[in-house]
């Protein structure tokens, strides 16, 4: 299906961060480091773009959801690209929003979990300014077309070098690089509450759901086309949060007058 | 310069918003209160589009900022239109920020007057979710096109209904509406530092601006014509801000493969 020479797609991205941090007048590049492929990727890339001593690597883990495993491996990366990094815990601050908000409620999951994905791009942010850096971003295009991710929070970032990578040539481009074993056979998760995995939320895994997106997006084949080859069910459901999220991909509207 | 037919504009808007929650399947807005003309404008259109009941209104504080005369024209505005409110100080948040951020440093105006506009942000779209509704925006023409504003931070909502207007046709309108004129008159600020205007830090009346803004965007006329008209200085401070401030106004990009 898509694009796959590895070395070529590599020095593309390369470049690309290379010439937006340039462009942008900033002094180098902030990520947040989840421990997962997505965020492992983007800082080996960027790393190469800008030089380590130009990147800072945040983690931000939530107390009871981020596990060890996790900041394990992100730690792995900060040690291997030789970056700095600060490990930021997000608790104290989630509280203090919950103690503010009258109507605060614990049970909404998406009212919750959108709200940690704020605060970290509230913190990545918060340093990017104090030090004059872009907040590089770590979504796939399978995410970014999806639109699995919080409006503002994760999405909320200056540039998308792995933007245009499907998760499985996310894949490809971490092994190709040799990042560890370990960050690319993970499975995938957006870390928000307990026991949530991407591809039990999307309902669809990814190796099906990048090629049914590549055949509807890139080969631009018709619906009914890919419904003769992927399950149905499974092709309405992307198609569906392709629409329904199609918002997250663009500007705030505003009237016309 | 601009256009000035109130009713039409009004109309225009109206429809504007109600089309936009309608197809967003939302159940209704949430609004920011400053206590300033835009937010209070935005108010009226909203309460017009989708009935008081479906709009919340939430005034967000900063202890030592924000005055009491910015809450009690945030609460005029509340009992004016009938809708609900909720008034929640920031200032707990913003101390939990501080203490969970080694690096945090108080003098920077720039770093924590964004940290504040994205709490701000962090907190409209809770209710929203909770309550399946959406953020409605309050920036103006003026500011969007110069980026005067945080991006992500009062620049993430859902939808700008008044972005189509530049500030003096705001006013305007605001006063065909009948808006509260100590809410019309008053000095326009962001309130994210003390003693913040607007106008002092754009270094342009916003009477100059719009009238710049306005034969460079909408006549298209070239900045050497401008210059002809209006200080050749405050014309070079407009058009650096809309070059350097055009990443506010777009989706992150992607490396493109």
């Amino acid at each position: 299906m898509s694009f796959t020479d590895y070395q070529e797609i590599k020095d593309k991205i390369v470049a690309f961060i290379r010439s937006k941090v340039h462009e942008a007048g900033a002094s180098g590049a902030v990520i947040g480091l989840s421990g997962g492929i997505d965020s492992a990727l983007t800082a080996y890339l960027t790393v190469e773009a800008v030089g380590a001593e130009n990147v800072l690597g945040l983690m931000l883990p939530d107390k009871g959801i981020t596990t060890g495993q996790d900041i394990g491996d992100a730690m792995e990366v900060v040690e291997e690209l030789g970056i700095a990094h600060r490990i930021i815990e997000i608790s104290g601050i989630l509280h203090s929003f919950s103690s503010a908000i009258m109507d605060f409620d614990k049970k909404s999951l998406l009212a919750n979990g959108n709200l940690k994905a704020r605060t970290r791009m509230c913190i990545l942010y918060y340093h990017a300014n104090l030090m004059h850096r872009m907040v590089v971003g770590t979504g796939n295009k399978t995410e970014l077309l999806l639109g699995y991710f919080t409006k503002y929070g994760d999405g909320g970032v200056d540039i998308e070098p792995i933007g245009g990578l499907y998760k499985t040539q996310v894949r490809g481009l971490a092994s190709h690089m040799g990042l560890p074993a370990g960050i690319i056979e993970k499975v995938p998760t957006a870390g928000l509450w307990p026991g949530q995995t991407d591809e039990a939320e999307l309902g669809v895994s990814y190796d099906t759901a990048d090629r049914i997106l590549s055949m509807l997006v890139d080969e631009k084949k018709d619906v009914t086309a890919a419904k003769k080859i992927f399950p149905p069910a499974q092709v309405d459901r992307l198609v569906s949060l392709l629409c329904a999220n199609a918002h997250k991909r663009m500007p705030p509207e505003a009237a016309e007058i």
